[in-house]
């Protein structure tokens, strides 16, 4: 049961589309403090509190302090309190089980036990907001309740299931080559290129670097014709260049953010100097999206949203004001507080809060704060792409994924995980983040695999891909100055060859799955503790993860480790694949095991009574055959499968011939239905 | 057996008093390219390496590449290739064993299979440095011959062995008061409150706050009836300030370093504008050390030398140039590039290692520029004052320790961990940072307790406290800004004095270790594949540490978890120690097992056959009775435990009348011999 109640006038997200009828009443599980912008509940010792969608630390997210502030933040630490994404939705499941949803576009915090171990304490920033109180019969349907109100999750086209390499950047046609041509050559499955800030003409958003990508229909359709897609990134803020169409346009039509006094809000990004497009604006936004059609005419077929939440090295305002206070340190003897303060002043300049209330919104005719919507512009930058395909390429699917979203977005795109590093510890963070994404409805996403920023380690890499095959966006991705990081930079080729080739064959699974979490409202990535909820050991693990219907993951992620410990809340089948082609199977009883797991293994748990159907691979997903199946299977008396198939380009995802049940009996006899 | 080799000339750096005689003839072991100034050996897949003393990562070094540069650096992150100190001994452990000891006072690189998986590279930074290589038995006994070439280690007063509160800053007396009273009050025990920088007058060494120490010789007093040490901080720049009585002799007597043209090398910290000692002038370091006599004679008998890397905020001439320069931006559109510029222009400021080139020092009448030495500094200042402690209280134990060091140091002084942050993975870092330190002679060592920077939660703290329960240095620190964290600030008071006061417990074991470690040159901390070697599971093992003789540690590092995995080499008796004051027992066989740990249980493992002895505990070490002992013993034939004890106080180390023999039957009969 979904119940709302309304606090206040909140300014419309649309995260909801339909939305039930609000409740007067109290509130029930909370505490409600109108003076204080709070609620709260107390919490047993045994209570687990799972959601908040892109954040650190665990699954079970008790004991710290979360913001939903969309912040351009790369330093994704255990006190980091905001990524990327504003998704207020968790679920407290313990003595009670509920799910709350905030629908509110300004910042909140989530205080899960943080300053009192027993308390979870939401705090607005103003008493504007909806909240919806969900129950269920337990968190999963909790959980699909929550995201069928949300509506339904974004679909990729079937190639962004592929492997994709990214850097920032390559940095021509030739550099790009380079990428695809290796893979070929070593036999690396490979399905996509990624184009960073590089590819544009001094980092203007729909225009192309001349020099290095003479000509781009043409390259593109290259690279196509080696079912090589290439994904260019789109960037929020708009060069301001006298000359430069994009600008001039959005400028004459009143399209970009405004100052209190009117006149365009001027914030720097990669460009310098640029301007913002007011995303919120139904006018501006229809106009931002159909920019893409520059890059969609020369053959595009997918993009990345970045720097949306949004991000902003400094504003032209603050970068004045600090100019004339920085000269007035000159001469002082500069102790700790001065010192402190002069550097303050510099590091202050980027992504600085209080610009936030220095620029204002058009919002159907209403002029906003920006810091009462903060979170919403992400979304709206990417609803604004998502919008415009459906006008453009209206029978096509179109990859999309955003840096910054709040609920709702999900139904125009997905996400990747932000600016991470080359740490061992962000292989962990990633996969804790797959299920509270998949709560708040983000089921296209993962992680810049290998690590963005800092230097990544062949052994690394190996181990991230090995999480990385089970992801929707599987891509590998790095920043400027960290060490290359391809597949081939690296000695062990065979070993590279063999994960990413797995991805390959598990893509019969990991599609249907992914369709059918889609279709259904269920999440793909679940914790043991949604499905086995009565295990007091399961609810605990915070380092495995239910894959779909069948499949159970438990990751390596310590450098050295020869293995690892998994937890088996009920008898499974481990299964091996190791690097010389074979695969090896043993049934293990539920309990503790210490699992093996050589460098270049991957070894994956088969629940009984599943059966999860396989692909002979490929070097692209167009090679993959999704009719000629194997299968990995663990039949005690009978496994069915719900097996969904569709072309992986049209949109008629409804269609029953997409759908069919697959049967093994014991003695392996399978039919298909 | 120990061979030295000589390349070069190197500058002295008194690590080793004793040198053997030089060889001649190949190295054993290595790859030596004198043109590319490195050492190389080609390791195979199970080699692995340990040591390099105070680093990030694993017990086992491999996959990284690791600086000897010591560093002021907060960002204790995996990709943190230095911090403060430069320990340039690691061991190779699998087809070979070897010890490799590089004497050597300037920067260094230890590429452990970092570029490339199975080579470790040593990159020096000119041709000048000796090198040892050990081999012998085992790792144990290589570790063994080393520590005995490089002689033995410091040794704290007792009080020093008891739980120490600490936080930038107790601003005056009555903060302090607050400390010590709240602690005597709650029964939580507590032997020494911290004093950081703002005890001073304006940072002034030597020098105190007369407002908010009035009468510091008669507070101290005040304290120490309480049992209660303060421990003042002592940083390495003196305050450029006219009337200022330590930097006028210092600067009449030519006591600081120069710029080359012989003026005095301005750099700015806590005070702002100051000079550093040359501490590595045998006169300017007695001289420095003669100051600590400005508070010895006060009744202070422990100090903690700081930002001795030295660390600098910025030189006067970089500033001068820097405040120049950022002018030149003004009016202009800061692009990517021209805004990372112009930050770098300001956040190069601090610690930027061109300063080290920048300044000079004189040894024995040579004029040797800092870079050459840089690893030298915090070393020598912690000698100066440990040399002084010597003249001035020969009689006496003075507690010292320091952030910054080099091999040689740990005879003057012990290390704490640095600024680490209120993370969990830094309970985990702890750990595996103690035997790499012990390999290398620091035994008094510990971390900051809670996290120095960031925010902390009361389960960390607890956690936390339950592995520094067993490290030497047991101090709860944080930053300034950050949460308070003293045990008094949380809910569980019962929790936090349960697990302190176990520390008080343990301290005849603790206090037995640490000196015998000291006094045979061994380690206190050891890795499991130290005593294990032939257990391929053992020495993979991270998380777990032996300590001393007869017990192994496995404390809890992840939030939320309700236990954990440890593995067992061999039978062992787990006790489990309860906050009712209960404690449980039970024998677990070899193997792995799940543990539950309660957030205040503490839980240890006592090998076959060994006894560990105890106290009955106190609120201070003062109040410990070291005769009257209870035992932890997991007998299946006889228990022997050698057990040293003394006053704490005299330095009679070797008096045999400090060790005896306490022996238990298998049916519990103990007897002392």
């Amino acid at each position: 049961m979904i119940r709302r109640f309304v606090f206040g006038e909140m300014i419309e997200t649309e995260a909801i589309l339909e939305k039930p009828q609000a409740e007067g009443g109290a509130v029930p599980f909370l505490c409600v403090d109108e003076e204080a912008m709070t609620f709260s509940y107390s919490m047993e010792d045994s209570d687990r509190v799972y959601g908040l969608g892109e954040n650190v630390r665990g699954m079970n997210k008790r004991g710290w302090i979360y913001e939903s502030k969309c912040s351009d933040n790369p330093d994704h630490q255990e006190d980091t309190r905001a990524l990327y994404g504003a998704h207020n939705f968790l679920v407290v499941d313990g003595k009670e089980q509920f799910g709350i949803f905030l629908d509110y576009p300004g910042i909140l915090t989530f205080d899960v036990g943080y300053t009192r171990r027993s308390e979870l304490k939401i705090t607005a920033s103003d008493w504007n907001l909806d909240l919806y109180v969900i129950t269920g019969e337990n968190v999963k349907d909790i959980v699909k309740q929550f995201r069928h109100l949300i509506g339904r999750s974004f679909v990729v086209p079937m190639w962004a299931f592929g492997y994709g390499q990214s850097r920032w950047s390559y940095m021509n046609e030739d550099e790009v080559r380079e990428v695809a041509n290796k893979h070929r050559q070593l036999g690396i499955p490979l399905d996509s290129v990624y184009l960073d800030i590089d590819y544009m003409e001094r980092y203007k958003d729909f225009t192309l670097n001349d020099e290095a990508f003479p000509e781009f229909e043409k390259f593109n359709e290259e690279m196509k014709e080696q079912n090589i897609h290439l994904v260019p990134i789109i960037d929020a803020g708009v060069k301001q260049e006298e000359g430069y169409s994009v600008y001039e346009e959005g400028l004459e039509k009143g399209y970009f953010c405004k100052k209190e006094d009117g006149t365009p809000f001027v914030a720097a990004v990669w460009p310098g100097k640029a301007l913002f497009p007011d995303m919120l604006n139904k006018e501006a936004r229809d106009w931002f999206g159909d920019q893409y059609k520059f890059l969609l005419d020369q053959g595009v077929e997918g993009f990345w949203n970045d720097m949306n939440e949004p991000a902003i090295f400094y504003t032209e305002d603050r970068l004045n004001q600090v100019m004339e206070q920085l000269g007035e340190y000159k001469g002082k003897n500069l102790d700790l507080n001065l010192f402190w303060e002069f550097k303050g002043l510099v590091n202050g300049l980027s992504n600085n809060v209080d610009d936030y209330t220095k620029f204002y919104h058009n919002m159907n005719g209403k002029k906003i704060r920006h810091d009462r919507v903060h979170n919403l512009f992400g979304y709206n930058m990417t609803r604004a792409a998502g919008e415009a395909f459906e006008r453009l390429e209206p029978d096509k699917r179109i990859l999309m994924f955003s840096r910054s979203s709040y609920i709702g977005m999900h139904r125009y795109g997905g996400i990747w995980m932000g600016d991470n590093k080359s740490w061992w510890s962000h292989i962990l963070m990633n996969l804790r983040m797959l299920p509270s994404l998949n709560m708040c409805g983000f089921l296209y996403t993962g992680a810049d695999l290998g690590g963005f920023g800092s230097d990544t380690t062949e052994d690394l890499v190996l181990r991230w891909l090995a999480l990385g095959i089970f992801t929707p966006l599987m891509r590998n991705h790095a920043a400027l100055g960290t060490r290359v990081q391809e597949a081939y930079q690296f000695e062990d080729v065979d070993g590279f060859r063999h994960i990413i080739g797995l991805r390959y064959k598990l893509l019969p699974y990991l599609y249907s799955e992914y369709m059918k979490a889609v279709l259904r409202d269920e999440m793909m990535f679940r914790p043991l503790a949604f499905d086995y909820p009565e295990d007091a050991r399961a609810v605990r693990v915070e380092d495995q993860l239910l894959l779909g219907d069948g499949l159970m993951i438990a990751p390596v992620y310590e450098q050295n480790a020869e293995g690892r410990y998994v937890y088996l809340p009920e008898r499974m089948k481990l299964v091996r694949f190791k690097k010389d082609g074979s695969c090896e199977e043993e049934i293990l009883e539920a309990g503790d095991h210490y699992v093996d797991v050589a460098l270049t293994d991957v070894v994956v748990f088969v629940r009984p009574d599943h059966l999860i159907p396989l692909s002979k691979g490929g070097q692209c997903v167009a090679d993959v055959d999704f009719e000629d199946l194997q299968y990995l299977s663990f039949v005690e008396n009978e496994a069915v499968y719900e097996y969904y198939h569709d072309d992986g380009y049209e949109k008629d995802y409804e269609n029953p011939a997409h759908m069919c049940v697959i049967r093994m009996e014991k003695d392996g006899k399978v039919c298909r239905e």
